[in-house]
């Protein structure tokens, strides 16, 4: 009986993955639109402004639906450490044209 | 007009981290419930053979949708460790009792 309500949740659990996984994909795919505006206008990759706005917000959401707000800021760096990467290899195609 | 298409960016990606904390927050909630489930039944916090299963079925699901799958690893290992202490602080509690 238990296995078989482990079992339902873990479907959910890979439903939600999956969903995860098309959102941030579809979040790359406009930070990638982002990159190369800034490359063409020659801004930089990183903006610690904008950064430190989105992550009061993400405070503020996570705290609402009860999660752990530092654990929101981890995953937030990871994702915008791999969009600065991005740009920044954005940057160098950009110029090297 | 490019300052108009980034904040047009900018306000699209603020709704997509949104989504994502929402949807990170159920992911928890049923965690949860594994959590306790496991806890109960004296099952261990952590399951290698699941998280093999699911790292598998993320990377392909990555190359679908044109993500690096290491990338997607990354946020999902992130997740499954703050999964895991959610879970032996769980089966503490319940041992506790």
């Amino acid at each position: 009986m238990s296995q078989e309500i482990l079992s339902s949740h873990r479907d959910r659990i890979d439903q939600l993955d999956e969903k995860l996984i098309r959102l941030l994909a579809e979040r790359f795919e406009i930070t990638k639109a982002v990159g190369t505006l800034k490359a063409e206008q020659g801004m930089p990759a990183a903006d610690p402004e904008r950064e430190a706005q989105q992550i009061e917000r993400l405070h503020k959401i996570a705290k609402e639906v009860g999660m752990d707000p530092h654990f929101s800021v981890k995953v937030f760096r990871l994702i915008v450490d791999e969009v600065i990467r991005h740009h920044e290899r954005t940057a160098e195609e950009t110029s090297g044209l």
